[in-house]
């Protein structure tokens, strides 16, 4: 048995075709805008909204997960292929890790293919990598080792 | 501003032809079963594979997460129709709250529509009730009060 490589569902990404309109909808749970940014590398304008905790990364309760809304930036980006194939709704999952490097190293060994063999840039400075959804039963699969210390 | 509804992201649903491929996928992941039901009333067998944390409820990290592995218990079921149109993958997520009646209550003057007016039997003894995806941009969305004290 392998040692456990995710530590906590960070995130559930949601495709949509407009980001205020998306935000307003979860606002009807309460939930609020932690950050906004436009990742021009995945073609996207992204809200994340917390869900649970007390503050990003820092909570009796354990980390928050998020929310994160993903408006494409135009259609011939991945999140603005997928609406027109798909429509709204859940795009990918992502997990935290504490060593996204030595995870990718160890899924790399699996047979399980990975969309980025070294990280990127995600949301709220993470570090992320994508994992190939046709060896994971068609769920895109994102690792996220969160920004600063662990 | 709404008082926060969701505690936390509770889990993700992924819908699956095989749940013991399924199973074997993630256990690459080192993500193990701590629950395997059959739900008539749902029409799924299903597996909870736990997150983060320590034990079910019990952690200093807070409570875990679950990937959730449904399998359908026939074609004419949610999430057999699920499979035939859309293929394995993301089917649903679930978010805890603390109190399932009150949150549907607040949620019923919101114009979200419920699929379930009051709570049924969901995994690992816990109340649950599903949210009307066209009203929360194509997500099938759960709520999740755990059993046993909060």
């Amino acid at each position: 048995m392998l040692v456990p490589l995710l530590s906590r569902i960070d995130h559930v990404g949601i495709a949509c075709r407009d980001l205020e309109t998306a935000i307003e909808r979860y606002a009807t749970f309460g939930l609020q805008v932690v950050s906004l940014e436009v990742n021009e590398e995945q073609g996207v304008r992204e809200a994340m909204l917390q869900v649970g905790g007390t503050g990003p990364g820092t909570s009796e309760g354990g980390r928050p997960g998020y929310v994160q809304l993903l408006e494409p930036l135009g259609p011939d980006t991945p999140v603005g292929r997928f609406l027109a194939r798909r429509g709204e709704g859940l795009h990918h999952v992502g997990y935290g890790v504490d060593d996204i490097a030595a995870a990718l190293a160890t899924l790399g060994g699996t047979g399980v293919r990975l969309l980025d063999e070294r990280p990127r840039h995600g949301s709220m400075g993470a570090s992320i990598a994508f994992l190939h959804p046709a060896d994971l039963g068609g769920v895109l699969t994102e690792l996220v080792q969160m920004a600063g210390p662990a």
